[in-house]
């Protein structure tokens, strides 16, 4: 049993922005993002693709199609990579939506979806092993220390983006194999759905807006199943007892961000923290302030 | 699987109210409560206990201690009681608080509360029975039919208001003794916080607001228990297949309706219903805003 007071920190932590200091990212009366002032000043380069106000603090994805809308952010992106003003490119193709599952306004290079404030959507997977008096133990992945984002940090058994395309359960059970080498009929068996969060979290230094859905998974593992590397993504797992994960996502930056607000809802799912505790109802309460659509 | 369109209708059920009907119940700056305008007009026959200002839209405490307000408050609930503003009465007292677990304000009769849109907490158990293949069973009351609520409606195993003064679990262990036979070491053995929901409805017949908010309990029972209906309340239990439970809750109006609610959570939590069905997210937004302290 942890205080509640550190991990409510932790939510508290992914969810600081200063909007004053964005312009919304409009589609005809739709909002579907937004930019930095900053960065909406230098988006005056590229009048093809949005028209910048910065008066209205505003700016306006010029009228076309899916397929015209995606060439000209093309064209942007790689002019802003250039520029300095995306740093990092993934080479991977990231759908912009007005509300998860409708129809894409335009696909984007990855790396430029927090810089234009876009939704993003993941998936990730509590590797859970039920012990003999009903509670679990959880695997926990080490992040290689190569990797661009994160290195080193600890991470869940499977977590990933959510491609275009493919179904939540589908994507789970693809990165089940690509990550943790967990075979596609013990996943499909394994894995349920336990919720959702979202964060939103301003990037200063890089003039970033992050806001992301997590879609969680419960993935109750036999005893004797042990995951293993499969991408070079993770160094190692461990099967880690939930007082020490509780420990050190409550007192400790051992944890990947993202996954420590996972890993909270799953804490107060499960009843690892009760609301007999001071807190509890503000930790539920911030946990729950969904952005999300 | 049910679809998610009739629990969303279910969750907005219990979400309906218009707050232009109601002025605010204040404690100097802090709000406690709301009262119908049509009530807080006869308010205005209890000037020991009330200044009720019309023009301002609200009804001040008058200053006090909590035992002075508790009398005053006493004596104004019996009057309204005789003239038919406090319809029911339960003999039992519950405490007006700023926030859950602080000091009580005063304490007032449990029939007065919605009257005064004070906020209620309660502790909800869901009664599992895991099957071999992870997923569970769910036992259901059946309400006593002359139970002075809800007579003859489907019920969670447990479920009760909270008194001042005990812990949470405590209550829960007490309740599951008193509704459902399950002794005191198996109750804790098996009892897990899981999380909460909360509703503000109004009820526009009776001019009262209930807000309440429900600390939701997963009681893993073992498969060769069965539980008794101990005080009366209760007229028989059923351990029923998740999808009926489902079904009823969708397309019913069997369930008490803030056992919906909790129900609803544990679909979401246990995944009875999956993110890749439409409107997941929106479902999810629609319990978790959250109106509570």
């Amino acid at each position: 049993m942890v205080a509640l007071e550190p991990l409510a920190e932790k939510v508290r932590a992914l969810n600081r922005f200063d909007m004053g200091n964005f312009v919304a990212l409009m589609d005809g009366e739709r909002s579907l993002g937004a930019v930095h002032e900053d960065v909406a000043r230098e988006l005056l380069a590229y009048p093809e693709a949005v028209a910048v106000d910065l008066g209205r603090r505003e700016v306006r994805l010029r009228p076309g199609s899916a397929e015209e809308r995606t060439e000209r952010f093309a064209a942007m992106a790689a002019g802003m990579h250039e520029a300095g003003l995306v740093p990092g490119w993934r080479d991977e193709l990231f759908a912009a939506q007005r509300g998860f599952g409708t129809e894409p306004v335009f696909l984007i290079e990855r790396a430029a979806v927090p810089v234009f404030g876009l939704r993003g959507y993941g998936v990730h997977c509590n590797g859970l092993v039920r012990q003999p008096d009903g509670s679990h133990k959880l695997w926990v992945a080490r992040r290689a220390k190569d990797k661009a984002t994160y290195p080193g940090k600890l991470d869940h058994i499977v977590a990933g983006g959510q491609p275009a395309g493919i179904g939540l359960m589908e994507n789970v059970i693809k990165e089940c194999g690509e990550e943790a080498g967990i075979p596609p009929e013990l996943a499909r068996q394994c894995a349920r759905p336990a919720g959702m969060v979202s964060y939103r979290m301003e990037l200063p230094d890089k003039k970033q807006l992050k806001r992301d859905v997590l879609f969680c998974y419960d993935l109750e593992l036999p005893e004797d199943f042990v995951p293993t590397a499969v991408d070079g993504e993770v160094e190692s797992f461990e099967l880690w007892d939930m007082d020490d994960v509780m420990h050190a996502v409550a007192h400790t930056d051992d944890f990947k961000p993202n996954v420590g607000l996972v890993l909270i809802d799953m804490f107060v799912r499960r009843g690892y923290v009760t609301p007999d505790q001071p807190g509890y109802i503000a930790l539920v309460k911030s946990l729950r302030a969904l952005d999300c659509a």
